[in-house]
């Protein structure tokens, strides 16, 4: 009993999926950024607007945090939702947030354009199937010590109640090595590609824990073919409630940015637009 | 921001939970037994009858089954509590069973006298809310690849709500080892003693994932100092919809049952009653 | 190409390996024990006088000694060979050491009752083809990361050459688990019983890492069906120079060798006769 | 006692280590290919003219090889190094070729330009300390499960003796994943530069065990900043004696290298002269 409709038996054309003016499959390198959780009205639509100008595609941000500890910060839940749909009016780049709960999902799609299922969830079976019974693409997280099998699996449920709109990501797997927080597994992009139609992207952030590691990850994944990078950014690392070691500042981000255009190209991947300019221009 | 109410510096004294006329923690060793997934009626009463002659103090049973592949059997839901319910009225065991939905959980409560949480779950931090609200004793499995550490911090998201009825289960994290399903982590019996006040069991069934593994593992883990068993038990494992080939029959699990007994001795711990009789009298 | 004379189907019975008055893998269970290394001729023999007192079979005491750091010590070479010989001479207790160098193998074995083949050799197949031309009995640790597969391979290497007294070690392998410095498998004992007729002994002190964790693990390993422990004990672990941390003091081992019997016992092993009569007696 | 030779803190400036007329840890990229093993005389001449002309800096191939069963070919031993040796005269290019036994250092040293350890000899102590008293740059490969701290530790001990030309080669660790042989650990690119002023080629050969993944990673490689990759190739992957399953052909390798270029490009580091005009030419 594998998986059928994930399966790039059963479809043999990339599986493309539109989220507002852009895409995630394509010839486009897909560019998702943002802190990893909405902490603040003023700090989260400040990162938005400056990272518009970057060039990137999506907006991400947590409202309901997976935490292991249960005294660490949790999300602002709706209001955190309310804070996403006001970047997103006023940016124009559409949102990705996590749902943790059954009860929440379509609360989130009101507000999400992707909706993302976290690693811890992967084989939260109800919480897949719930999503999969709603229209919003979903940003579908491999599970902490997941095999690819197990993760295309989880599509499949995924699939299997009517939504085909799936964007799997690499996010660092668990392994005996201490030095990075988790081990990227750069092998599962033409793993992936090879057993699946659906798009891939990276999370370099997650997998390292270590913010100087993750513009050498971010190139790696886009010269293995990956679709797309999420990105933590924040205005003040330093700062953050969570995750804060692992974040790109603007100014790094901007320059992993301009980076990355020549790799993507030397693959045969276009790129967003704006970024070099801004970067010459030194407008952020 | 490590865990507080499940360390053993906050609570210096072994933790016991009380389930019906049984135990879990203290001197007696508990043994909770019967099929993976609670698959028809008849079958599941006749095995729930002869696993009270051998003395088990709990049975166990799946209504909702979390499965890797969504076109596997995935339990009989409500039905299937209904089944283990009149089991319980039959044989008068207490009985365990799976909660994977938040939605579910006053459901599940209504007709389980322990809740279990599976392994794909233990960082679904919302379940674990819920279930802490509630006032049944919670079987929390140990993640796939997860450290001890995340395993008594989940424990802890339970306990921060008011609910201190837990049962630790360790079933074996995933290594690079494949000639067993997992490799059952043993020390992390000596570890959670150590660090926590909570009782650990040990599901042997799982960890091996091979019925022929079970019995030296069962006897291992009560020679480490393990509170209980939790075994899968078929009438007829060959034709099980779920796990099978991990299953004891009743003649084998028979037999496990009078071997546990001078091991549980040999490490001071009080054993069952009956089976040592049972299997005298050639009743099973 | 897979293993054939270390396999059960090619050798029904199990290998019974006798070394000087006691044999591995029949009926009695095979204690070794001794510092990690030989460092001080006194302190040796003063240990090695004491654990034969508590019935242990035989000695162990690394004389040359794989250090991850090459500015750690680095054991006393062939002076520490003279020391084990000396050792067993007045206790009359076999002894058990490491070989690191294909060049040294016939110096160890002109000292040494079995040789060892640690675990980070455990794939030096120029190592195993040269103690497999010998005819010392060889005490085989399993790798860092090696498969039962790989290890039973390495045993075919050795036995390929001529050489059919091996005694398999496991000691934990390398898994995401830090709290412990090796995961011990504890399934190991029953697969190699089912895959070979070789006997398989098991090392809780590398496994462990902490002295505080080895009895659990040295019951869990007897009850499992292993066919002996090989255990680290130093007179005063707080000086050692190598492994301090996870080594019993004599007290400690003494307690921990009254223990086992019963735990021997319940699983149908004999077991050494002194021990419980020292301890009664309060020799040591 | 932690590594100091081997550490960036002990020396700031890249190591780049001459070989011929190549080197490896400058601005150019060093491309070391070849068959696994060293199988017939013809057969690698034939290898090496064509590797030649495709622009690689370097050829390797195993004279000795470590195979998991002692069945398996075990290497043409000498006869292996002087087809070795012949193929340098014809091409003008150096050796790379692996040592197993301490006594065999000094032999492959009068043949190999720079002498590998294998991932199963990396924490082979003695071995080490016998290629450290040489002058032949040693190629270390990473060990199948060790952390990159005992990795570099294993540098260390080379260093410690006295020879500084040490060239780090990732060629993926052990994980749960079954998909790939190994999984690459791409982070440890990023990983080596910060904490060691030596040189990291990644062989993606190995990591993967799959020939249809080899691109992918070896560019991924590329982008993350490896100074260099060692790559199998084989005239007829169908007919390789070890190995063959994840050898690229000549065509392939040939893609491969024209593919490599603009990514190298992308990320600042100059590229091998010839393997462009070549396949632009159709000459292989």
């Amino acid at each position: 009993m594998g998986y059928k409709l994930a399966s790039r038996k059963e479809k043999k054309d990339d599986t493309v999926i539109t989220v507002g003016n852009s895409s995630v499959g394509g010839k486009q390198l897909a560019i998702i950024a943002g802190p990893c959780a909405v902490e603040d009205r003023d700090l989260f639509i400040e990162a938005a607007v400056k990272l518009k100008k970057t060039g990137v595609q999506m907006l991400r941000g947590g409202a309901f945090k997976p935490r292991t500890s249960p005294y660490a910060f949790q999300g602002l839940a709706e209001e955190g939702l309310k804070i996403l749909a006001e970047a997103k009016r006023i940016t124009g780049l559409p949102v990705v947030t996590e749902v943790m709960d059954t009860r929440d999902v379509e609360l989130v799609a009101g507000y999400a354009d992707v909706i993302q299922i976290g690693s811890r969830n992967m084989q939260n079976f109800v919480l897949l199937k719930e999503v999969g019974r709603g229209d919003r693409p979903v940003l579908l997280k491999r599970g902490l010590a997941a095999t690819i099998e197990e993760w295309l699996m989880a599509a499949e449920y995924i699939m299997a109640e009517g939504n085909n709109q799936i964007i799997l990501c690499e996010r660092g797997i668990r392994t005996f090595e201490t030095h990075t927080r988790n081990t990227l597994d750069i092998s599962a992009i033409p793993a992936v590609k090879h057993l699946s139609h659906l798009p891939i992207i990276v999370d370099p952030s997650h997998a390292a824990g270590k913010w100087g590691m993750v513009a050498p990850l971010a190139k790696a994944a886009v010269a293995a073919g990956a679709d797309g990078l999420i990105i933590e950014v924040h205005p003040c690392p330093g700062e953050a409630l969570s995750d804060g070691g692992q974040s790109l500042n603007m100014v790094n981000f901007s320059l992993l940015m301009s980076q990355l255009r020549p790799v993507a190209e030397a693959v045969g991947r276009n790129c967003f637009d704006e970024a070099k300019n801004l970067v010459r221009q030194n407008i952020i």
